[in-house]
């Protein structure tokens, strides 16, 4: 089979061949009464016999489905993006460097019509051409770490993304960007929180919803309110930067252990949970939400502790939930559970033989809920104050995504259970906030 | 050991004797420069001997631990809360008919100080008593299933509560009233929305945050709401009623399958997520949000479909999860897998070989979105069509917690497979809402 009808198959292979199609064409499918129009694009090779994807005009794309009906139309040749040649950028002196590091996502690429491809697009030059605005605010260093869709990304990466900002903080560079997925971009920020401690500059991760061939991008305004944080920012922490509202007025910017991905599709899909985000940007120009933030200091010396255990399960309880599944993790030599119970920090009385379990073979159950925000408080009834009695360790209000994180990179630094049960409840990198009285209201 | 002392053992023990307190006692506890002032309530079975469990003025219960320093003074008998005797209300035979059932949670009880156990609180005159407004609104007949904080709650007792309010709607019944905790009232409210088919009149749970001994308390005016809509809203479906602001001026009726809890104390806890709540009640008076509801006719013939089939999992997937886990659900006997993926609706490729065997063996493996709010959308990304390809199902803007239940229930009526992915795919209680334009912005 060609490279031109990458993927497909069978019945689709047919239509498309009948069609006199190829990858990239604009086609038109009409099922019965329904018609789409769109860009051909290649398929997964897991791909069926029976469907063809089609980019939409917004962007999106979709799999219909051929039938004995189905009238499948070549209508034009795709608009292939002519993308600008780089411009010849004099890097300014006077700005400041900033250090660009691309993991994949959609902000670090650009899909490829001929082939549909996602190509990563972040050489300085790349850059400047899709984002000019960039030359004006830092002389930028743009290098490629991986090409990965976050999903994909896992603990074993976070040690070579922290490994890898240590390495571009050098004296000159006044702020690192990351460039990576949104998907697992919560979990990444928080990784790099407890990785990277005693930060003197900013390490700001930023991601985008909308790809920058789409007309909605949200790409060059989270990336230049990233560039101008990592530039100019007067904190030196881990932090994430994306839209603060669906409109391209603002981009928040949120602490990497108290944020998380909270809608599919929408530009402001990361939320500050049980916090205010602690800046925002408009205008390249910042404003701090919080004075209660580590300043950058250049003479600061980065501690890097890039080392997480996977052996750590983040376990979602339910009605009806097996309480087995938690000696199983018993049985495979986990280490450390979080639990997302429910309300102020319960799970069944059914799940309490199980955890005693886990408890008595040395493994930390600690507490978290699954309402996403507020506080637990395992005092209040009887299921919380069982579950202390068992051992299980509550964990204030931190984000289960973000204790699981934890839990990984503490029994990267240590395997003594008491050192372990103590890292737990230090409040490292701001995961947990302080009490407030608006959270009992 | 007597009653007096339930739960105490050791030095925690020791110390009560010393001070010659009692359960119900007002006690101070000195540790150091803090000092703790409350009442003394029984502790957990499982408690340890070092801890004393106080009912702060606040409502809320703190474990003080008892070092060799520690002082302890008896300061007072425990004010006793003295229940009114219920009034003799007189039933108005013009106001309608209300069946109010109740599961336990913290709206259905009152502390009893003096034992610090929980007692239900919800015959009619009880009700009345706490909750006086209610002989204004309808004729009440209140009746105990069980007294379970909602986290032990299962999908066994989902089926008892379906069959037990059908039983409940009889020719003269206006509506239903199930009082429930708000830990997995969320969960249940879904159960109810696929078990409770065809309904002639409302079905309303209601929990409260507060319990009626507490000055915050939120039961009066959840239960005063959930009455209302029972005895007079126009639509005939199941729904949660539930404070929509942290005041006392509006309750929110969302619908069953599309709210979740989303604030561990707060009383605005409960959110309608991907929609609006179908109506708000202020000052007895409903006004419907939407006009796409269920009309409330009494001649409808309920259709009562209560079976849950437990072996249906929830998985949350996280970086670094171990693939095997649902390799073991294969093993046990598992029908169907609710994926709580990232974003649009994914997981790592590393998962892909284990879903490929889960497919393979019959099972059902479909994907809801972590996120909590938006769409899934598995055709923007390769990670998507990968996972279509597999053979798992999208499901839309389904919350994973209704889509768990939704599974459950499935298997509770069919074991055949293509039946079981068409009603999975079918929207059977609103479960899934209308694309809008805003889910794009």
């Amino acid at each position: 089979m060609s490279e031109e009808f990458s993927g497909y198959k069978g019945e689709a292979l047919k239509a498309i061949k009948k069609a006199e199609a190829e990858i990239g064409d604009i086609i038109r499918i009409t099922n019965n009464s329904e018609a789409y129009e769109g860009i051909l694009i290649p398929r997964s090779e897991y791909g069926d016999e029976r469907h063809i994807i089609l980019k939409l005009k917004s962007g999106y794309n979709i799999g219909v489905r051929i039938t004995s009906s189905t009238k499948i139309e070549k209508i034009g040749k795709g608009a292939k993006p002519t993308f600008k040649p780089p411009p010849l950028v004099k890097q300014i002196a006077e700005l400041p460097k900033v250090a660009i590091i691309s993991t994949g996502g959609t902000i670090a690429s650009r899909v490829d019509y001929r082939t549909g491809a996602v190509r990563p697009a972040l050489t300085a030059s790349d850059l400047y051409s899709v984002v000019p605005e960039l030359a004006t605010i830092a002389q930028i260093d743009a290098q490629i770490l991986f090409s990965l869709f976050s999903e994909n990304i896992t603990p074993k990466h976070w040690t070579q993304i922290a490994e890898f900002v240590a390495k571009q903080i050098t004296d000159d560079v006044e702020g690192v960007v990351i460039a990576h997925g949104t998907d697992t971009l919560g979990y990444t920020a928080a990784a790099l929180s407890f990785a990277l401690q005693n930060l003197p500059v900013p390490v700001i991760l930023v991601g985008s919803q909308r790809s920058a061939d789409r007309p909605s991008s949200d790409a060059a305004t989270n990336l230049i309110g990233a560039v101008t944080a990592a530039a100019k920012a007067p904190f030196a922490e881990v932090a994430l930067a994306m839209h603060e509202t669906p409109s391209d007025t603002a981009i928040a910017i949120h602490r990497g252990t108290k944020v998380r991905k909270c809608h599919t599709s929408r530009r402001d899909t990361f939320k500050s949970i049980n916090t205010t985000p602690i800046a925002r940007i408009q205008d390249q120009k910042i404003t701090m939400l919080t004075e209660d933030y580590k300043k950058r200091d250049s003479k600061r010396k980065l501690a890097l502790k890039p080392a997480f255990d996977e052996k750590v399960a983040l376990i979602k309880f339910y009605p009806g939930m097996n309480p087995t599944i938690i000696n199983w993790h018993i049985e495979n030599g986990y280490k450390g559970i979080i639990l997302e119970g429910t309300g102020l920090g319960h799970v069944s009385k059914y799940c309490f033989d199980a955890i005693k379990n886990a408890v008595n073979s040395n493994i930390i159950v600690a507490m978290t809920s699954q309402c996403i925000w507020g506080r637990i408080n395992m005092n209040v009834y009887d299921s919380g104050r069982d579950l202390l009695a068992l051992g299980v360790i509550p964990l204030e209000d931190i984000l289960p995504e973000t204790a699981t994180v934890k839990l990984m990179w503490i029994f990267g630094q240590t395997n003594d259970i008491a050192e372990v049960k103590k890292l737990l409840k230090t409040n490292i990198a701001s995961e947990f906030s302080q009490r407030t009285f608006s959270e009992e209201t």
